[in-house]
């Protein structure tokens, strides 16, 4: 017997057969004398709908009632859950934000939760119950409805884990596992049993969808091991948690990609304190993401170039942002909106010399030119011509043995 | 400067454009120095969806659950409706059914409002704010969310313009107001300005399809003064309000008519006391709605016949049930499946004699055979085969005036 969460995202409620489906799985596990608790996302292609609706009604929407809008989708989902749960003889009830509640702080579209009240549904799964609860919402201490941002039924889940303290989370998806790399462009890419927090964040910041960002770092930080798996196959998963847990036997755990990507440098920028400064402030006042940054160090001391990425979408804001700006002075600038960044990940990376060396060495060996690099303790990132994208992935996956 | 409820049905909320139409109707009412509250439905089609989607769960769908599932509309359609309001630069806020909140009674699916909050919200319109509140739900006393039945949304408003005392309460829908009759078939159908309470019930509960009968029975319990009128045209509607306040220079109001009746006439019952309650009591148990029931005295004192008339739907359970019902004794049981009902609605008919003479004499010209005929203060009903529906219906119409 365990007390557990099961979380299941847009795809895997994404029509009645589905729903239908996942009530079998939810059975399952509670006649196993598991207390559970779901949380759901909306239906797969709801929240999507609603935002369209409201851009046609607003460049700039009203936050509050767009939290209002985005929020009724999981409560579909949530009461269509437990209506089939209920048809298959399961206890069941589904609880809104506002029942349980959800207590949120932060601005409207991107609040984190900071508590619930269990008491309730505590009571309820200890009867045998399954509580069915939405995810990617709570409300404020004024009683106001917010989101806590995209994919946040991942990060909801989490914290259902944390707050109930319960002996696993389990997100349930439609892919089965993490991959070495994209499996729909590379069809050798094999799944990984067993990822650290530090690599999927690297991964998932890096391009892989399985699992929101912000919902691997709430899991990293309250240690909440975290098992993705299929909704539509009985694969193993793939576990994610603290590094000291997996023996590495690979220096590198997966390849990703992330598209859409552009690059500025910015020739002959004065060499003094203060200068990044300068040209970073603007454009993050502006909301515009910075990714990668290259500096060298200077050959006279008095000059240098520096390279940055970001959105290929924000290219043209942040260029005009530069240009007008009095306080950078720069000989040259030059741009290119069509290049792509392919990074390797493995947290036993750290440990094993010449990975750098051979990563490079293999994009050589296929002509595919290196823009910038970039590297952290699990993770080396290179910034190529993006119609070498898929070539580069390819290769890197076959150089480390992930094939 | 005035107080009101402004009600808009599915199809005025059917689409975006729309949406951004009744916004702006709204903006003209509030720039006119009124306070607003505006009564939202869900979009058309919406409900029905959302049921489609419980039935294919379940043929008993948890009805706890449903109330959660099919009050998510309205959340959708106040949230847009706020933010199209904000949009055209009109402070406005949507106010959920537990934010108000607004306290009901009875059995899910079937609940009364009790009462509402008023305070926030009459301080948010005397500060010039729109408040945008969903019809059709509320919470229990208990927290749970609860639905007031289908077409609900009009006695939402009905109740908000009791509770908030205001002076008065549009409901705008995609008819330009109550016609005399069906204006599709009966082309030269004619909007009635002002119409009673009483009529506008029987009308209702005949067919017509403007407004739930439980609303107007609602407003006729208040004594609120409705407003109908047509969100796509500038056309005057119909008022309706107590009789004392309507002058009747014609007898009858209106001709309307339901369809997919059907008949049942025992013959040879016993002529003694509790004879129709052993009749009835059975099929009203199981669910089956009588209609009109006509019973003569008999000639003999002994035995007389009894024809009623229910929903086609429910003709053969309710033979079934006849016949298999121990207490009852008759010499034969005849039915149709093939009839309509036809009535002539109107409040000055009890002043007005010799309008029943002239009802039958007009279906006589006709050869319209009448095979049952009920009465009321208001209303005078005939039962005829299904095939002459559209015949009946004009001739009536040009009988009494109204073309």
């Amino acid at each position: 017997m365990a007390k557990k969460v099961l979380k299941f995202g847009g795809t895997s409620v994404g029509s009645i057969e589905r729903i239908k489906h996942i009530a079998n799985i939810i059975k399952n596990e509670n006649s196993q004398n598991n207390q559970i608790i779901v949380v759901v996302s909306a239906m797969a292609g709801k929240t999507n709908e609603l935002i369209g609706y409201s851009n046609s009604i607003s460049d700039n929407f009203d936050k509050r009632e767009l939290d209002v809008l985005v929020t009724s989708g999981e409560q579909v989902t949530s009461s269509l859950l437990s209506g089939a749960l209920i048809e298959l003889g399961v206890k069941a009830k589904s609880w809104m934000n506002w029942q349980i509640p959800i207590l949120t702080e932060g601005e409207h579209g991107n609040s984190r939760i900071l508590n619930m009240n269990i008491e309730e549904i505590n009571n309820f799964i200890s009867s045998g119950g399954v509580a069915v609860i939405p995810g990617f919402q709570g409300i404020s201490k004024t009683g106001e409805i917010t989101s806590i941002g995209r994919g946040g039924s991942d990060a909801t889940a989490v914290i259902v884990a944390k707050i109930f303290n319960t002996d696993s989370c389990d997100i349930y998806t439609d892919v089965d596992g993490i991959y070495s790399s994209d499996p729909n462009k590379i069809p050798v890419a094999k799944k990984i049993d067993k990822i650290s927090y530090d690599e999927m964040l690297e991964l998932s910041s890096l391009g892989a969808k399985v699992m929101q960002s912000s919902a691997v770092q709430a899991a990293m930080i309250y240690d909440i091991p975290i098992n993705v798996k299929s909704t539509f196959s009985n694969r193993k998963g793939t576990k994610i948690f603290s590094q000291e847990n997996i023996d590495y036997s690979k220096s590198v755990t997966g390849v990703a990609y992330s598209k859409d990507d552009a690059k500025i440098t910015l020739i002959g920028v004065l060499d003094k304190p203060g200068v990044a400064a300068d040209i970073f402030e603007p454009l993050g006042k502006n909301q515009i993401n910075i990714d990668m940054v290259i500096q060298n160090i200077s050959s006279d001391g008095k000059k240098t170039d520096i390279t940055f990425t970001l959105k290929r979408v924000d290219l043209k804001k942040a260029l005009k942002i530069i240009k007008e700006n009095k306080k950078i002075k720069f000989i040259d600038i030059h741009n290119n909106d069509k290049v792509s960044k392919i990074s390797i990940v493995g947290a036993g990376m750290v440990t094993t010399p010449g990975v750098t060396y051979k990563m490079f060495r293999a994009l050589a060996e296929d002509n595919i030119n290196i823009l910038a690099i970039s590297t952290s303790e699990i993770k080396l990132s290179v910034i190529i011509n993006e119609i070498d994208t898929l070539k580069a992935i390819k290769k890197l996956h076959t150089t480390f043995d992930l094939d």
